[in-house]
């Protein structure tokens, strides 16, 4: 089964730029901070900083290998991210569904 | 096509607080901030706070009648992240497998 996403994996996302270097990563993974800078119109440290917290997050893992570090996703959070968005919007779908057969049973049902 | 989600929808979901109560109303809405209070371990101020961000990322609508106000989930934006998250980890999968496919046309390629 899948896990709840956590909060640091929101809270990742909840930025543009990191969405963008995510989608860099993703794209072009296993790939340096210097690289991504390169591609992006931030600075090395920047990009450095929002890697950084994307590890944290889970959402990217750093292979070091001699002088150099080099990133790329990992999938699972994103796939427990798909899971728990479409429970939760399927959990509203269900409640609806329930809501539209009380109101065909009760005709005279009011709003209250 | 689906959006992407926003900044303000990664944000009012990475409180665990706001994600039960997310659950709440979609498993209750119509629901008003006074009977969500009842049932959670929080203030009615403290819950009418959370539904006023949920609110503002467009996960919760609010339905006025008369002097109650009750809150339903919106569906949408949850599609949209089910399906940005799944896009996400697709990427990186046809990343995985185009790397795949290149070592095993490569077989001496290093690491450099």
């Amino acid at each position: 089964m899948a896990h709840e996403p956590s909060d640091a994996l929101f809270a990742a996302l909840a930025d543009p730029t990191r969405r963008s270097i995510l989608r860099a990563v993703a794209e072009r993974g296993p790939v340096t901070a210097t690289a991504l800078s390169v591609e992006l119109p931030i600075s090395r440290q920047a990009v450095a900083k929002h890697l950084g917290l994307l590890r944290n997050a889970g959402l990217v893992a750093a292979d070091r290998s001699g002088r150099e570090t080099r990133f790329v996703v990992v999938g699972a959070p994103l796939e427990d991210l798909a899971a728990w968005a479409e429970q939760a919007g399927r959990r509203w779908d269900d409640r609806l569904a329930r809501l539209g057969e009380r109101l065909r049973d009760q005709p005279h049902l009011t709003r209250e």
